[in-house]
């Protein structure tokens, strides 16, 4: 009897609207070219080591199925922060990994995440071509915040850039509304630990109806607090209402995150070193409440803009589903140690293609706005930063409303 | 020459996703009733004490421009939060509104508005009987809180429930496909000072996909820190990832708010006396990060909650325009110092009409949750109160999208 040709595949890292797309992607494609299982690990790598996976025909029962995935955020297989160490410094995991695999007849392994994600790809490909394995890895990007190296963006991005922008729009809305000769400050709060692109994206809000937010502020460029204060004092004097985006991982000239100036944000690390940030709109609030006298209120989208997948971009949603069966027809054309990354074919019309590079040019390279793409104060992006954003956001998926509220497609545990 | 028969319309407090649906029934009957012009008060009286006003014809262009309005969040007109005197206390003030609208040559005066703004309804009414002026005074309720007597429910509200409600699934969703094996618990704090309705509203996000979030407490229930620790403690030992909904104005038995703990937390009071509230969730979160030492984290749906009508209820758009339309209806046969309000006609299939009442019988009267609408250890909402909101969260208009993004009819100044 021949060898059976299963597939497993994963999901890693922070969610986002969109990274069940991928994985509806993988599966229709697997379907298609005659994989005969196709197994979900659960919680991406640290599950399959404790062997929690699942056989994905007893989730997707049909093509309406594969919808309702499509329109499911967060991982619907759960996620997992989980850095494989060096081959050399614990072989056990990789024979422990590859014996379950062997034992399932796995033959392709899909896993859809970031940067550390990409990470995990290079090293299992690397002990497979060590050690003779069969089985090929391939690598499906997923991050909110776009930071990925050689894809010319990332899947996640497009649709938590839309969500941001039409949150913003309505939150301009609502300032613009409110009292009548009274000053406000508002202060948003974007996910971005290092790069800010989706800080960024708030500038999609200037609209022909919408001015859009009045100062942007990423963590590619040095904060200084004074020239802040400086720059909203001048604005206070041509418009009452102003709406300032920031960065949750700006950082002041000594290194320290704006954050950091307060006192009530104790440190917190998580499994990768990162430094659990919170609080630097509310910092900033508060500092321009008291030095100004005026309301301020502070904004953090916080895990809304990831997970909102009832404003996803079609675009993106399409572009994630893509990606994901990209990987299989890969896999199964014998590539391995490769991630899927998005080609831009042209600007105007927008045009995309799936593209292929080896895992090993890709991870850990964080890709930051250049600096091109701020304006020389430092305080908004650019027309070119805006014109590479804006084709990511068009289109939308209507959620499939049940009474009242967008559906989602969960797992079924026995 | 017989004399004009003008209207004049305000928004007035707290926007919502549907106020301007309302302006916009305002202005659609009041053109099929035969008034000649329709004038808008930019910002509510306060404007219009500085003779700040707009004919709204030269705003509303078309059947396309009154779609667009009803899917455009926010004062449209610009609101204020302005507490008319008493008369006997001013009687110069109401002397100056009455010039004004006898100039403008006012025949009915509308107003959207919550508890303060029937206020001023009451008051002008009244003024109009003393001093035998002939304008008729509506009132068109209006506000996220769901805290206006008599009215089955308020304008706004659904579309706020409905919201946060989706926004809960999400956060949720998110939440569940995070880290394995590790605990987190989110509190999701929501707007009201006094009445949990939206707060409750969170309890629509239980599903038969979703378990919806796991502990709610409104403002209408002492909050007790220890028996809080204790719940949430016993909860931990059957699951790890923790969803809890808290009220913005979560109160001590002492009475004092639940983020007065907070040393952060300035006194800060609006134009109404109200306390300016925020971070009871973040208080909650960081307690219970001390105490239980896992992840917690804190969101504030802030702004977006009374903003969003990209995610607006249907029933809710349209109840906002019937109760626009029935105050220019009611002023027209003659009845003045009324407010519109929604009577509940049939639960299933769920049908409403608009009803009047007086305006006497209204004013600062805020209506809570009653108490058997919550369960006996005050930690959750009943079936009753789920069932009382879940019509008004059905149905949706989708937002008419330009560029990605969700447009808005928004106010052009000469």
């Amino acid at each position: 009897m021949a060898k059976k040709r299963n597939i497993i595949v994963g999901q890693s890292g922070g969610p986002t609207a969109v990274i069940n797309s991928s994985l509806a992607g993988v599966y229709k494609n697997a379907k298609e070219r005659g994989f005969h299982k196709v197994y979900g690990m659960l919680h991406g790598i640290q599950g399959l080591l404790d062997e929690q996976y699942v056989d994905l025909s007893t989730q997707i029962h049909s093509d309406m199925d594969i919808e309702l995935l499509k329109r499911t955020p967060s991982a619907f297989l759960g996620s997992c922060r989980y850095k494989l160490p060096e081959i050399h410094e614990n072989p056990e995991i990789y024979e422990k990994i590859f014996s379950i695999l062997d034992k399932l007849e796995i033959e392709a392994f899909v896993y859809i995440g970031g940067n550390d994600s990409m990470d995990t790809i290079k090293k299992l490909s690397d002990y497979a071509i060590i050690k003779g394995h069969s089985q090929k890895f391939l690598g499906v990007p997923k991050t909110i915040d776009n930071d990925l190296a050689l894809t010319d963006h990332t899947p996640g991005f497009g649709s938590a850039a839309k969500y941001i922008a039409a949150s913003t729009k309505e939150v301009i809305r609502d300032a613009l509304g409110l009292n009548y000769k009274k000053e406000n400050i508002i202060i948003l709060e974007i996910m971005g630990r290092n790069a800010g692109w989706l800080t960024g994206a708030t500038a999609l809000a200037r609209t022909e109806e919408c001015e859009g937010p009045d100062l942007i502020y990423l963590p590619e460029i040095v904060f200084d607090v004074d020239k802040f204060l400086k720059k909203v004092q001048e604005l206070m004097k041509k418009k009452s209402s102003i709406v300032i985006a920031v960065s949750e991982g700006l950082k002041l000239a000594d290194g320290r995150y704006v954050c950091e100036l307060s006192a009530a944000n104790a440190d917190y690390v998580d499994a990768f070193g990162h430094k659990q940030l919170a609080g630097t709109a509310t910092y900033l609030a508060n500092f321009l409440g008291a030095k100004i006298g005026c309301k301020t209120r502070a904004i953090e989208f916080s895990t809304l803009q990831r997970s909102a997948s009832h404003m996803a971009s079609r675009t993106d949603v399409d572009e994630a589903f893509m990606v994901g069966g990209a990987a299989v027809k890969a896999a199964d054309e014998g590539d391995s140690g490769k991630m899927v990354v998005i080609d831009r074919v042209a600007d105007d019309p927008y045009m995309s293609a799936a593209g292929i590079y080896d895992v090993h040019r890709i991870a850990n390279n964080e890709k930051v706005v250049p600096r091109e793409w701020v304006n020389k104060e430092g305080n908004y992006v650019t027309e070119e930063f805006i014109d590479y954003v804006k084709p990511l956001i068009q289109g939308d998926y209507q959620p499939f409303m049940v009474n009242g509220l967008p559906q989602h497609l969960v797992l079924k545990r026995k």
